[in-house]
């Protein structure tokens, strides 16, 4: 099959790779029906994060089940099926409150590398979650967006405990930023402020329920924040970005009692303890259980009361993956969506 | 008056000092039945905390309401008492959320003094708490105690998340660690593992509700803990110490998707924000908003259903004060009781 792998910094190809075939027997073997390019990917190919190359890259997947392994009870081929970045039982004592990229049997996807033609997905049963039918090509998008950032931006915006009543800001206007702001729409939040100054992504939170757009960042921003809330800061704020500024911008942002759900993988950040103790934040975040969003996702998308799609803003085919890594790299494009 | 100042480390005395008047409309004057000596004070003893002396000293205080301002409209002279180391409308938007302890118009009472015969009491209808009756002598102790280690140790249980079928890990065997069992028995854990060396104190948090006793420190205490919790950690852990050591052992503690409560006040924290993102824990403490537990711990004390007094295990007169910041300071004493 056709897959990418990523050589070096910056140099990520699609070669031939051997097809995956079922190691163990809760094992399912997926034809994917698009894949795409996360944000944390370029993590690495920036050279922040060391990559020991060659290394199969991707871990965004929606597909069609080609097989199974004897021990798998309630997935089938045949069917279109959404999993996310970690593979997990959903039966452990962790998984069933709620935190399956913490499950004790996980399995990072990121190591199988799905920005490819076919994927091995472990514990089938307990990662995949299939639509009630073969889904229009139009919504195929919106299901990618689920195994990721949508399910991303969705935890940030419950680890924030949006919802009526409350103010939320969102640090970060990359696709998990601006599904924080969706999130927090469909939450029931109040009054929603993304934090940008790209006109198009700014557009594009608005769309998806923002009311207000600070442009600026750092202390400035947490003043526009304050100015805009009474001078108490917002009662959550969602962290998208994973760098100290961010993560400073975020619980500065937020008022004494609030929330701040952060989900930018942190990068080189280390938190004042003291600063921390008296902001009186609540902080709750990590590697997004986006296994435990899925079902609700699946059924908002199917209903078509959600388009998280729309974060897509280019689409290539595989072979040409180069390209969109390096769009993403210079923020030309916000996601890039990959067909097959 | 008679009052204790500290000149430098080390160097508590109790001095005359002016007797305090009503500065404020809003404040009351209160006779101390009691005060006394605070962890949190030994920081500043110990030199860690800079100190401009001659400081006044005490933040933990109750009494008889010697005198009110004029728009003191529910507190009343001859009324017993009890307040908390912040002063606090309880009007704000920020208490009426339960954080009183960062009320716009908070009053640190640290910087009052109240390790002192007489005290003034800014915003004395937001701060005070009255009992229905004068109370019996001994019960004095116990609402001594929801001043400040009560309400504390109460604000990290519930902030770690303390309830019915949790297992409760608790960090710190000082006043505010035991009070932090006592808190985690009466919102109905169901193991408490208090982590202790001490003999006296082991015994005591049994008393108080530990189930278990870890006598390991760091790393071999964290290995203690998930072997007494098939291997996860506990649901949510207090810490109450405040040190790097102690906050990175309550968050290794931890299982994903569990609470820590921190309520020791932060001295050299750095939270690495990279282990902190993968744990998956909640985070949440500061200064404990005391007043919002304080009618709630009236009520227990007053009913005789608890008695946190029991981590008075020195009672001196306020004039022998020194003895009492070194007893503390060398660990002899949990706490310190003065009586006046």
């Amino acid at each position: 099959m056709r897959g990418a792998v990523m050589h070096a910094p910056g140099d990520v190809r699609v070669e031939e790779r051997d097809d995956p075939r079922i190691v163990e027997p809760t094992d399912a073997i997926i034809r994917l029906s698009a894949t795409c390019v996360c944000g944390s990917d370029l993590w690495p190919y920036r050279g922040i994060e060391t990559v020991e190359g060659p290394a199969p890259m991707g871990h965004e997947y929606v597909g069609i089940v080609e097989a199974v392994g004897r021990d798998v009870a309630t997935i089938k081929p045949g069917q279109f099926v959404i999993g996310s970045f970690f593979a997990s039982d959903n039966t452990c004592e962790i998984c069933q409150a709620g935190y399956q990229s913490s499950c004790v049997h996980r399995v990072l996807m990121g190591t199988i590398g799905t920005q490819a033609e076919l994927a091995r997905v472990p514990l089938a049963d307990g990662t995949l979650v299939a639509t009630p039918d073969l889904p229009p090509a139009d919504l195929i998008p919106s299901f990618l967006a689920a195994s990721d950032v949508l399910g991303t931006g969705w935890f940030g915006a419950v680890a924030a405990e949006a919802g009526p009543g409350k103010t939320v800001a969102v640090v970060g206007d990359g696709a998990v930023g601006l599904l924080g702001v969706l999130a927090a729409k469909q939450l029931g939040a109040e009054r929603i402020i993304a934090m940008s100054r790209h006109e198009p992504r700014q557009r594009l939170a608005c769309e998806f329920g923002a009311t207000d757009i600070v442009q600026e960042r750092g202390d400035e921003g947490v003043a526009r924040i304050k100015d805009l809330t009474n001078g108490f800061g917002a009662h959550s704020v969602i962290e998208a970005v994973g760098t100290q500024e961010s993560m400073m911008q975020a619980i500065r942002a937020t008022r004494p009692g609030g929330h701040v759900g952060y989900v930018g993988v942190a990068h080189d950040v280390q938190l004042p303890g003291d600063e921390l103790f008296f902001s009186h934040v609540h902080l709750h975040g990590g590697p997004a259980p986006v296994r435990r969003f899925l079902p609700e996702l699946t059924d908002l998308i199917w209903n078509r009361t959600i388009d998280p799609g729309k974060v897509f803003d280019l689409e290539l085919p595989l072979e040409q993956i180069a390209d969109g890594y390096k769009a993403m790299d210079e923020r030309r494009a916000t996601k890039v969506l990959l067909t097959l």
